[in-house]
């Protein structure tokens, strides 16, 4: 059951100028399910992306890094589920070609102007006849307002669909930014996620397009974890129509920009925090906030150690408050010549947070009671100051219970 | 359920002449189990040790460091279970050096001759008044024949006792090895493992002891792993007492040193296998054999990626051979340069594995019916091929069950 996580409601989701969506059933690996989903930009859309950092990346990752390598004009993203075309060779990339040859035939656009996706099981092969028979009807449900039933047509093992929406104004003119994302498990994005979707009516310059993707990414889908299994599918891609009417934005340093980069942040952040709370399994969100660090990676290191840890995730699933293991994580985390005698560890959040470690061992205020009553929350921060520099970061992640373990062993059956 | 682990049979055990242990119930946090053991060692003994890397590292660990580090003649050890004595702080260290000044009092050594260990719940601090009440007890119980009672002594998530012997004749005299381990869950040790204590009564001198020490933790107990965390109090002692009368080893080109260093090994490898096995909740015992590797530090990467893969371990738990869990666990080991088109990986022992995946995806002879044969076993071996070196690692893991979740979310309670 996903952690404080509902489902999003149609009208609240924001048509963006640019950007139609359309979902199908194409019988890709099962039967009644939506799996295919079609997005088609108008033209002049700008796209950018970051992708998994797996060696054994799916064939459509590298479509459409070449794609976009390429410099090619964006007209159109197809995804499909059941299928990840991952581990298939030489086989699957021309799959993916074939995909992109059909999505751009039947638009009218180049094959080289449409990103492909997949997501589903490793190893086995794409049914590209199915896919492309099912395209039609996908173009045919195309529709400004077609993000919701897309929320739900990239959906795999996730029992909630998400996606979000914000507005702001930019020089008197109102710019939406709405995104979409999936995933469960095999989440520990390397540089993107499994995928998201984030698309923009405001128009930005390619270059800065660019850097957004990578910072948005970086403090959302790159600051989360299910299991640590960092899937081969990752993908995470922001979309900019410019269909907004809105004066291009080319510059980091104007204020039209710090608006746009903190909603497109922002919707990155709640769509990446979305898949944790429906992490499989998952019946607690929890935050790792390290601080303290001489540098972000180190940060990183210790945030995903006590995140990664199955002793620490069992001991959030029973709310037990056993700090032993968050302090034997953050030993492990590789942080050479760290000084356990001076890290300090709080549970709880705000006003109401407990000191639980300083100088080495359990502080001396502690009361089990104390630390009792805040794991019980579906919420819980872990804070630690690692007092060696100024350096922070954040991971989110989610508890491991017996769902877990059901779900990854029924999956393929 | 262990996989395929016996208990030891006492008569089996063979005792190590100048060792005596000594096994008690101190109480030293639930009454009515047997937690604190004493080994006594002969005059001129050497001992060497390898520790815990986990920056939490337990105050008895930091005593024994500096005991050995000191050149101390070791005589004496002791080891409770229950409380762990890490994340203790000063209080934690000065417990730790009264448990040494008690032992030494009463066996009349030098309170520097003594290396303490602890194992258990962290962040608790050691009841020693408790343990130095136990101590008379724990030394009027010594024994040469006391490995099995030793065994018992220092388990905790344990469920079967871990010990085994080797006999060797060196220069036509019979000499021992013995060792004793525990630990079943909190185990990916760095460097060494919860604890081990290997004894032979051959003659060692101390550099090549240090040199064996390392290098059988090496191969054995830095060579497995439960669920990834290494423990805060892993401990892996080897002791020489040469109390067999053979003539002191000190040349590594020696037949007989060669002798010596493979029964060794073999016990140690034989331990390390024996916690895995006994893994909390474990139903499968893997072997993931990583060979080709351009150098053994990325082959142990590899091997570590899949050994530690929540979604690996439950697919084998599920006796699922859900292969692309493995090729994506290999493609974000961390080697960023692989090469995925040329590595090949099989599943199955000997005779009957199975080429499972070539040419960056499915072999075209892989038939899932094999692999489905395959994972039925409670043994089964995964062999990775990098196809970028000579170099070559094992790791050693067991698989993720309910069990795991159920036995780390009840365990304080």
């Amino acid at each position: 059951m996903p952690v404080r996580l509902s489902p999003p409601v149609a009208s609240e989701l924001l048509p963006v100028a640019g950007v139609r969506l359309g979902v199908t059933q194409a019988g890709i690996r099962k039967a009644d399910r939506r799996d295919l989903t079609l997005i088609e930009l108008s033209e002049g859309s700008r796209a950018a992306g970051v992708f998994t950092q797996n060696r054994f990346c799916a064939a459509p990752v590298q479509v459409c890094q070449a794609h976009l390598a390429a410099g090619s004009a964006i007209r159109a993203l197809v995804i499909n589920t059941g299928i990840a075309n991952a581990g298939t060779g030489e086989l699957g990339l021309a799959n993916a070609r074939a995909t992109c040859e059909a999505v751009g035939a039947q638009l009218g656009v180049d094959a080289r102007a449409v990103l492909p996706f997949s997501t589903g099981v490793i190893l086995e092969h794409l049914p590209v006849d199915r896919l492309v028979a099912g395209l039609p009807a996908a173009q045919a449900n195309l529709r400004a307002d077609g993000w919701h039933e897309a929320a739900h047509g990239i959906m795999t093992t996730d029992t909630v669909a998400k996606a979000t929406s914000r507005r702001i104004e930019l020089g008197g003119k109102t710019v939406t930014v709405t995104g979409i994302s999936k995933g469960a498990g095999m989440i520990k994005p390397n540089m993107a996620t499994m995928l998201g979707f984030v698309a923009t009516d405001a128009a930005v310059a390619q270059p800065l397009l660019q850097q957004l993707v990578r910072e948005a990414a970086d403090l959302s889908f790159n600051s989360i974890t299910v299991d640590g299994d960092t899937s081969t599918n990752d993908s995470f891609i922001l979309i900019a129509t410019g269909a907004a009417g809105t004066p291009e934005i080319a510059d980091e340093s104007t204020a039209d920009y710090a608006a746009l980069r903190s909603a497109i942040i922002d919707v990155a952040v709640w769509l990446a925090q979305a898949i944790v709370r429906d992490g499989e399994g998952a019946t607690k969100f929890m935050t790792i906030a390290v601080s303290g660090g001489a540098n972000r990676e180190e940060c990183r290191k210790v945030g995903y150690a006590v995140a990664h840890s199955p002793l620490v995730k069992t001991a959030f699933f029973a709310s037990d408050p056993n700090l032993g293991r968050i302090l034997a994580a953050i030993g492990y985390a590789g942080v050479v010549d760290l000084d356990v005698d001076r890290l300090r560890v709080w549970l709880g959040d705000g006003a109401s947070e407990v000191l639980v470690a300083e100088m080495g061992g359990r502080a001396a205020s502690y009361q089990e009671t104390e630390g009792a009553r805040i794991m019980k929350a579906d919420e819980i921060t872990v804070r630690i100051d690692l007092a060696r520099g100024p350096a922070q970061a954040v991971v989110w992640t989610c508890d491991f219970s017996y769902d877990y373990v059901k779900i990854n062993a029924d999956y393929r059956s």
